[in-house]
């Protein structure tokens, strides 16, 4: 028969995982209606159609992705480490798409329409964020999944790499909510303060997005739903050479 | 002869404690000169004089003083715990006292231009971390400070506490960032796109800001710079009855 403390504790991570999931999804659902119902729809033709594609792919690729990306180390917490390390790899690599096409697509807005670009705070970050996000994708590809980096490497990077990976996560979240204020100040200032219909859904966006933020966090950095250690895995060494020789580095 | 390791790992914590209280002040310093400089003085009138209190006291309350109070468990780590239980405390209350004046002056600045409140995502997400870091001060009080709570409680709160500590930090954080583009969009929106100097030194405060929160965070979560383990100190019950009935929390 089953202890009933760790049913509990199952019970508990699937119903807040399902939680960051709902909390994802409405993000992604609530940037699309705001761009597709207020402000005009999707195009690729230079427009502010063009624009609206921006906050739509940062959300999905650089916020929403990036947080399963994380997640899956949790939620697969008991399946071969190999496989939850090329998962995570994968999402990782649709996430840095999308969000390429996401900057492309303001900046030849801002192009076709004569907007200066780079001077704003939310740019400052976004542009941090992504040039960060990339070297993080680099970084993790040659330190583990290909076993070109020493024991000794993977293991003092591998916390540094689990720390940025969390932080990029807040930096995109808080980038967006950047780029959501930016937005209803350039788009309906005179009506926000009036609590017009727009502005409180890009509100509630933005506190969707903070949500999600704080339960992902929660998730990655509660010790309870960590990958518990696996010494038969470690001795076949299927996350290559990295626990064979020297360190133990912290189950990321 | 001492190891050189260990010199090391001071070394480094030393170093970066240091560059986080450089970024720390230098943020608290260039508030200041904003406000100071650019947006004519500080006063208690209800003019735009008192409003620019608001970002000084938030900046130095909720940011920069929230971070030193979480601070002091990482540089006193070998100091008595009850002591530095209680400069954390005594911090914290520093930057509630210092943050409540930044919101009563926004609000009292409202109310004499005839502003609505609280319809921005930046007032959404600031009062959410305001009732917040009230909830998180009072419930760290009657647990920790004043032996009220149950050893079984207060190990199970612990790391729930240290969560939302960094977590309230953060929020702080990105919502001096919305306060700043807010700010900046509604002064100086017809200049900002050019690199006004006013933008680009308000942008350069939000990058310091970003990197305060950064180092703190690794600061705060790095394995080897926690409280070392203290058997006597256990035993003996510094910290009142948390740790001789039952659990062992971990250390904050």
């Amino acid at each position: 028969m089953e202890d009933s403390a760790p049913r509990a504790r199952r019970s508990m991570f699937a119903c807040l995982v399902g939680a960051s999931q709902l909390l994802g999804l409405a993000s992604v659902v609530l940037t699309g209606v705001w761009m597709g119902h207020y402000r005009g729809g999707f195009a690729w033709d230079g427009s502010a159609r063009e624009f609206n594609l921006h906050p739509l792919c940062m959300v999905l690729g650089l916020v929403f992705l990036q947080g399963d990306a994380i997640l899956v180390y949790r939620v697969f917490r008991n399946e071969a480490k190999r496989n939850v390390k090329m998962l995570h790899g994968i999402i990782h690599l649709l996430a840095l798409i999308i969000s390429i096409i996401g900057v492309v697509a303001v900046f030849d807005f801002h192009r076709a329409a004569k907007i200066p670009d780079m001077y704003s705070l939310h740019s400052w970050c976004g542009i941090i964020t992504m040039v960060l996000f990339c070297i993080q994708w680099v970084m993790g590809l040659s330190f583990f999944l290909f076993p070109a980096a020493s024991s000794w490497l993977r293991a003092s990077y591998l916390p540094i790499h689990v720390f940025c990976g969390l932080a990029l996560l807040v930096l995109a979240i808080g980038t967006s909510l950047l780029g959501i204020t930016e937005k209803l100040l350039f788009s309906i200032m005179p009506t926000y303060s009036a609590f017009a219909p727009e502005g409180v859904l890009a509100n509630v966006l933005g506190i969707l997005l903070v949500c999600f933020g704080l339960l992902l966090g929660y998730l990655i950095t509660r010790e309870e739903y960590r990958r518990p250690p696996n010494p038969e895995e470690e001795s076949l060494s299927v996350h290559f050479k990295t626990l064979t020789e020297g360190g133990s580095p912290t189950t990321p």
